[in-house]
């Protein structure tokens, strides 16, 4: 994909006058990473390559600028100011007539657009071919961790929330995203699948059961691990350190790949996760043991009422 | 083990004026971190517990040290200079007359006596026993990375070779540190485990076979990716470099956990290890191509002879 591109990127390092140059890719697109090296190394660049696992923008490889001048991040736009780090965001596209499967589910005449980043550039032909159709857009322009148009992250539903849209249409894969934003907003919301086509309504009922029975396996457990992420754009340390004043057996714990094995090894009854909000919702079938979001250990130190439970974002 | 001596740790970190401590325990120690975190909170320290898999001093959580005075890292003896941590080596006690099993092996007048962190706080008793025995030691002091009189380390074996013996007696657990001294030192090697009490002679040869096995797998390769590891005590950057500028295929990969997901994302045909030197040497079933040592990699680019293959050390 990239590959017949790096003549632009090759033209940008060398307009920063970048010489060693760091590249990191998630894990999907790691596979073109040792031959897009290759060919920076062949144009005179000294390169390092991250080998750690990268899920977002979030989890930037900013170890590699002790060794340099610039990192190159591919697949994300940026979470955070990062003067050092050049972002390569991954576009992919498919055919906009898909949106016609999602037509028979929407019953207003305006509805909120949002996607998430690999298909972002394509929210203003999306936005046409809805308008043909007689259904006018409502889309916000990004939130600080989502500085384009109309775009969404797992952690950051700002786009859909500020909408301000009763009805909302979510273009992506996987259903975490519309999920959360059915939680995030109260408001309805149709997902679609771009390239199977498939479209459906989500509700975040199903979810919310499952976090109901994850919070009473949790209550009255004797030590309590706060996760804290070492990583840059997930590190949420002041939320931690008022969560674990909230309970004198809860102590932090800072780490980087948040893995069964390791909860395991440490031991806790019970984790409260201040790291990417997906991990407690997406994971936890995966963990030895209940991990909360930091709103769900808040209901269960009763500082916070069950009316008010909210899916968890990072601000 | 420490829980009934927090008390010694608390009035050593008092004294220290530190208020804020980060904790760090290895794999195997890991299940009395909730307790002891408790217990420092307790005794009103604000406590952070490093939650990242911990295999030694060379990978220290200095990632805490943003938000602590103090690193206390459980388990070994330091392998550098690091002013803000304290080291508290896990003392493992054994019945000396369990030398007694070795004395069937050993040859000569004089041997070579080395153990690893956990024991070496025994050496003088074994020294004494041996002498009981007519058997004198020769016990070299410790080397950089290895402190303590008589210590060796997976990746050290300099208090085996400034021993000068030609026969090593190796008093711990497991095949790799008496396999690696024979190689280091050509020396005749015994090994006894004080757990179990089993001793016998080492030898390198199956390792070396097993090893040329994979150089000749790894010939001719058509991309290299050599890891350099985050981690504080084994970075050797200038090494990749050096290693890196031998092919034009060659990219160095930083990363922090050397596992085998990522050597499969990543995708190179072979790689090589500047990381923990285990790795390579242990841990090749787990990985899906080569992964060599910078030696045999500087074999097969015919910049070092085969007679010059040695076991690899960080300096």
């Amino acid at each position: 994909m990239w590959l017949n591109g790096t003549s632009d990127l090759i033209e940008n390092l060398k307009k920063k006058g970048a010489k060693r140059v760091a590249l990191q890719f998630p894990e999907g697109l790691k596979r073109q990473s040792a031959a897009i090296a290759a060919s920076l190394k062949d144009a005179g660049f000294e390169v390092i390559l991250s080998g750690d696992p990268c899920y977002g923008a979030c989890d930037l490889a900013l170890d590699t600028l002790t060794y340099a001048d610039v990192l190159v991040h591919f697949g994300h736009a940026p979470v955070d100011d990062q003067p050092k780090v050049i972002f390569e965001p991954y576009r992919m596209d498919f055919e906009i007539a898909v949106l016609e499967n999602a037509l028979p589910f929407l019953k207003e005449d305006t509805v909120g657009l949002v996607t998430t980043v690999q298909h972002v550039h394509l929210i203003p032909a999306m936005e046409l071919f809805l308008q043909s159709k007689g259904i006018s857009c409502s889309i916000a322009e990004g939130g600080r961790r989502t500085p384009i148009r109309g775009q969404v992250l797992g952690c950051s539903f700002t786009a859909a929330k500020a909408s301000g849209a009763d009805e909302i249409l979510f273009v992506g894969t996987g259903l975490f995203h519309p999920i959360g934003i059915a939680l995030a907003t109260h408001a309805r919301v149709i997902a679609l699948d771009p390239l199977t086509g498939s479209a459906q309504e989500v509700s975040g009922d199903a979810l919310m059961r499952r976090r109901f029975a994850v919070m009473e396996k949790a209550r009255g457990a004797k030590s309590i691990g706060i996760i804290v992420s070492t990583k840059s754009g997930q590190q949420r340390m002041d939320l931690a350190r008022r969560l674990a004043s909230l309970s004198p057996t809860a102590v932090i714990v800072f780490m980087r790949e948040v893995n069964p094995d390791e909860l395991l090894n440490l031991g806790f009854a019970c984790y409260v996760n201040t790291a990417c909000s997906r991990l407690a919702y997406d994971d936890q079938v995966r963990f030895p043991v209940p991990v909360l979001s930091p709103q769900e250990f808040e209901i269960l130190c009763g500082v916070r009422s069950w009316d008010a439970y909210t899916i968890d974002e990072i601000a």
